[in-house]
């Protein structure tokens, strides 16, 4: 069907070894699609829906594994790409993986590189075998191809590998949305045809951009392939939160009740309520962190310009409600302080801030989707945080 | 006599409180002049000979207060001109000083702002009154006298506050070393006046340069005045490394065996175990923590910068023989690649190794004068570490 001449003949293997990751469905919400699961893996149970904390480099920028548990962090994903490009796959094979180079006892989801070769400026070419590109550290060129993306992964040991994708942008035409779906679709086979570990989940990525014909037509060819899960790929790209939206409802309903589903890159936590709400298990973003080295810091009365003169005068907690290490600790106006000066205990305090507010968020509407309650408790949160918005933007 | 007319009449207190700190003397090595003592402060005791961390802007810089008493950090060092630029002493009047706002439980010994006056570019001009200058932060004028910088080491609240000092570099005219010594020591007794907490200590700091007769009049004059402790200021400001060990010896000697010795801004481990053996008790010194920002670390084996390529392929510790909690975690080759990155968990891994590194050293020299064996101790440091750094230029 998809495989064109001249391309070597790809197959899904004959005998599918089981899942290397379970995934236990637990409580639905009655008014919603939002539902609790447990993913099973061999490094330990990830009760879902979860976000997953992105630790780029082989470390969450500024923060210890031993910081992370304290968090009780349950999941990092790592980026290949750049780890391909420094410190390279050799030394991973050498150490025994990614677990044992930054010490990090719980799992681990590797993205394949895809999004990095589509998002990062710079000299690349994108053909049916792959990407091949220049280093943006020494100058080498590298091809990153399904295969390759595999291979690195395997060398990572990632509980999760991702299948490598083609994106583009959300304003594409509709024949450019389709042709690098299709090519997805052909990547997705190679990358399961080029897993050798079967201890190594493989989740595939369902593209299609904002056309749901497209959206439908991916979900229904990927998920007839033994992948451990899939993924909504292509949104956050150029999209609106409409647009966002609309697609990750359609997106969730094409995906099978058995398996995770992981929406990639998503997002903010109006767009975590919303797509829990959808039915994702699975979220990752950078903003928690990105936000926290710029000092902006999420509150339960809205966003805090850490950085602000007001909060010089501050010397109550960060957040009065939050029961995280830095609001327990310290005041307002020394994070402000710490920012004025340069100084990086202020971005390390508030990634400790930030990402205990995104798990506590998690957390929390777990336990309502537990109690049956997901749409009450996600309506008054986003109501709460429009309001603190509001109130921001006309302060 | 160094009264200058036109100057306010200075005078001592007529009826002096008791030390707010008490000094107790311990074991005293019988082949050198090194000594054991213990510091007795409100917040708690420190065994002395010391090394003060230093905390510039009310942060060790990437490190919480937990990070440190993990290291078990006895006494931080903090600047006062540093802190009166930013964030000023209104806010430390307001949440009741530096311990309360950067959390810190043990003591805290404050500089003057005389070092920084001296030795930071820009525009400034001293006289009989104190410095004028202008901050590097909002353009805004400062007058820094022996008064005021009390008033705001008084708002700090340390445990000891040093007198402010005017400090000229080694390489100067004796006329100008004799000058500067002598407006010390009259700022010196303002600073006794200013004094209105008897709760703070406060030291006094020995000037003179590389003069021996000027050091000898300088002790000779601050020891008649009831100061808690005596410094030794102008060092490591252009002189060699004999010039230092020399004025060291001989500053240590004019001293009175009853108070601590503190021999500022000093050094580097050989600069410690020298000083160490002539009776020096207190130490403070930037080079463990700027060392690590800069990638260099201090090991059993002598300096490793940690960004050169041959560390790339180490997976065993950074020092097989530290105990320290990056040693103990993290492999050599995982540093490497956070420098690499330029991620700040390196820095902040490494300042833990190098403060450790120090505070160890400091620990097995007062074992050694503990046990009456310091000589052999400081000598086999001493040739281990110039062994390393001679095999480090030959390699």
């Amino acid at each position: 069907m998809l495989y064109p001449l001249g391309l070597r003949r790809l197959e899904t293997p004959d005998s599918v070894p089981a899942s290397p990751l379970r995934f236990v469905r637990g409580a639905r919400d009655p008014g919603s699609r939002a539902r609790r699961g447990t993913l099973l893996t061999s490094r330990g149970a990830i009760e879902t829906p979860v976000f997953m904390t992105v630790g780029t480099r082989a470390t969450v920028t500024g923060l210890t594994p031993d910081d992370l548990l304290a968090l009780d962090v349950p999941i990092l994903l790592a980026n290949t790409y750049h780890l391909l490009l420094r410190p390279g796959p050799e030394l991973f094979r050498r150490v025994g993986g990614l677990h044992a180079f930054m010490r990090w006892p719980r799992p681990v989801l590797t993205d394949s590189g895809g999004y990095q070769i589509f998002s990062l400026p710079g000299d690349r070419t994108i053909n049916e075998s792959g990407a091949r590109f220049r280093s943006y550290i020494d100058g080498r060129i590298y091809h990153l191809t399904p295969e390759t993306s595999i291979d690195m992964q395997a060398a990572l040991g990632s509980d999760i590998m991702m299948a490598l994708d083609e994106c583009v942008p959300s304003t594409s035409q509709e024949d450019a949305v389709r042709a690098a779906m299709e090519r997805t679709h052909r990547w997705a086979l190679r990358s399961l045809a080029a897993r050798k570990n079967p201890a190594q989940a493989l989740f595939a990525i369902v593209q299609g951009g904002l056309v749901p014909a497209l959206r439908r037509q991916s979900a229904g060819f990927l998920t007839d392939h033994p992948f451990d899960g899939f993924a909504i790929g292509g949104l956050a790209v150029g999209d609106t939160r409409a647009e966002r939206e609309e697609i990750t409802g359609l997106a969730v309903e094409l995906l099978p009740e058995a398996t995770p589903r992981y929406l990639m890159g998503v997002g903010t936590p109006p767009d975590l309520l919303y797509a829990i709400g959808c039915g994702v298990d699975m979220f990752d973003c950078v903003i928690p962190t990105h936000l926290a080295w710029q000092g902006t810091a999420f509150t339960s009365t809205g966003r805090v310009r850490v950085t602000r003169g007001a909060n010089a005068a501050v010397d109550g907690a960060l957040d009065a409600r939050c029961a995280c290490a830095t609001c327990r600790t310290f005041s307002r106006s020394y994070l402000h302080h710490l920012f004025k000066c340069s100084e990086p205990l202020g971005p390390r305090l508030l990634s400790v801030h930030n990402l205990h507010y995104y798990l506590e968020l998690m957390r929390q509407a777990r336990a309502a989707i537990d109690a049956g309650v997901y749409v009450r408790f996600a309506r008054e949160r986003l109501s709460e945080i429009d309001h603190h918005e509001h109130a921001a933007v006309s302060a």
